[in-house]
């Protein structure tokens, strides 16, 4: 496949060019922009400019509001439910990390959980705002149906991602930021770009047979849970799932399991909803509600250092710190620009004409 | 294996008499029992009775001690670190979720971190004293390493279970109680008695090498994170695991990664220790705090309700809700009594012998 590189500033214009066309204000197109540039510059491709025209298509349906009026609608001391108003989910989530990190700031620990949003790109985004403010940040969002329980052939959660950051200081945070399948739909759809086999345990035939075939689950297949089988803990995997499901939405009043609105504009959402869009959860803990700052860093860093030391299996390979690669892409890309595969890059070229925008790129 | 079926209230007398004589007052005997007894009867042999004499050889080693002081060392309003003097888990945990109940009273969510424990039984014993109190318990703890992180061959984490407690109205609550690797030990345990293979993704050679030899853990290999292996995912069983190591240990002070005090007598704790005894961390969220109670129960059951009744991959399996199996055994050896094999019968019966107590069983 051929890249294209561009550099952040002229992506971040192009972006905001795009929602203007839409309606956002500027603070939103600047807020959504850094959401869908965090992901790119993280390497994290299948969420970032790869998903823009996405949004677009949903703004056409009328499925996402350019002007959302976003609030509060329950709150206690240290929790609220935010309702995004069909919003952005990359504007809603950063409104709602916020109110947990500032709720955080005053009481210790905060949790805000969040309907009526849409897809709002990286978990880990959204979670490592906490970090300059010395708190752990959680992100969780469910999604889609695409992932069966153990023991069902039917689609009933999405990938579900978690995230949890940790602040660090001589050395980079600890990110795990995680689809709780046992691989991400992205995976998925660049081995059917590269009409690639793909391990057994990532999905289910219809009929819930094994298979190496990523075009199953167009087939009407279904994503595993992490654990892939109840021998390897599929089980734990549907439960990790079920917790985001139920933390997201549930708690929210958004929709949980298969009545989750699809993401792609060309699948209708369920008829009877049971909620209103789809559900985020969001937190912030302070590390001086349980030990002196200093205290807590020194540990953490050692932490970090003895891991990285872990006795290897294979010489080259040392052991991979959660977030360290994307650390490592954000700090690259930074400075080179963002690489765009023409894939991607046909799909901008196209969005722009249509939006009537110049494209710098 | 033969079994002998014990009734409830003798067991609890049993293990009371048992901690009384290395020297727990009435309250911590009772609280104890309750924990250990919790175990057995949601069907976890593993962390029940079948663990008993590992405490008192822990104590008699003057690694537990019988009388802690267990305190609040720091604390804000929503969080604390609770310092358990050596104490039994089974005694401070309970003191700690109490504690972290309480303020989720006051404002709506907290937490509480734990140093200087061991172990604490199982997860679900402590997250589900939420449930009656209309809130979401969470309980993690650490544990003596046995874990290999993905591109290692070092036993540098426990099995590091996570629990998620769901209250539920119509139906059992959702329970997902679940060790971050692939098998926790007790399975490896069955296996070795039986002398039967494990599947491949468990564990691996101290080489690094996939086996099917439940005996390799003892020859110095090591367990694997949930995912087996890289293609499934294993980096992100490494991440959970790293989180609740980091929840638990880097941030009340307890030791963390290898250098976690082992639970067997027979294995030293580390010469150079990071910190004190073990870590295990602790939440309560108010479901109150995000919407009206009854709105939440009414989305739970119709949760639960919908994924019961998913598309069955075979007719005589459903789905199981996390937490289901559990529920039932709990109802039926409540009522039947528990089970106990004969080996940790025999095991009970020499600890009685050498404590001195009677044994009406």
């Amino acid at each position: 496949m051929n890249y294209i590189t561009v550099p952040v500033s002229v992506l971040n214009r192009y972006i905001c060019q795009i929602f203007e066309q839409i309606g956002l204000n500027k603070q939103d197109q600047q807020q959504a922009a850094a959401v869908l540039l965090a992901a790119d510059l993280r390497g994290i491709e299948s969420h970032g400019l790869a998903r823009l025209s996405g949004y677009i298509r949903l703004w056409e349906k009328k499925r996402i509001n350019s002007k959302p009026n976003i609030q509060i609608v329950h709150e206690l001391a240290t929790t609220a439910t935010v309702d995004g108003d069909k919003g952005l989910g990359l504007v809603i989530a950063p409104f709602a990390m916020d109110l947990a990190i500032s709720k955080a700031t005053q009481y210790g620990s905060a949790w805000v959980a969040v309907r009526n949003s849409n897809h709002f790109g990286i978990a880990a985004y959204h979670a490592m705002k906490a970090l300059p403010n010395d708190m752990i940040g959680i992100a969780m969002t469910n999604a889609s149906p695409l992932v069966a329980p153990t023991f069902s052939i039917e689609r009933m959660l999405g990938t579900n991602p978690m995230c949890f950051a940790f602040p660090a200081k001589k050395h980079d945070p600890i990110v795990v930021d995680m689809a709780t399948a046992a691989a991400a739909n992205g995976k998925l759809e660049i081995a059917q770009r590269a009409n690639k086999s793909i391990p057994e345990g990532w999905l289910q035939t219809k009929e819930g047979m094994a298979s190496t075939d990523p075009n199953e689950l167009k087939k009407g297949g279904s994503l595993l849970p992490l654990g892939s089988d109840i021998a390897h803990g599929s089980h734990k995997g549907f439960g990790l799932s079920a917790t985001v499901d139920i933390l997201t939405a549930v708690l929210s009043g958004a929709n949980f399991g298969p009545w989750v609105p699809p993401f792609v504009s060309f699948l209708e959402p369920a008829e009877n909803p049971v909620g209103k869009g789809i559900g985020h959860f969001f937190g912030a803990i302070r590390i001086d509600g349980f030990r002196a700052k200093e205290d807590y860093y020194h540990a953490i860093d050692t932490w970090i250092e003895r891991f990285k030391n872990a006795e290897r299996k294979s010489t080259e390979q040392p052991v991979i710190i959660p977030g360290e690669p994307e650390m490592q892409a954000h700090r690259n890309y930074e400075k080179t620009g963002i690489p765009i595969n023409e894939i991607v890059y046909n799909d901008l070229k196209k969005l722009a004409a249509e939006l009537n925008i110049s494209m710098e790129f």
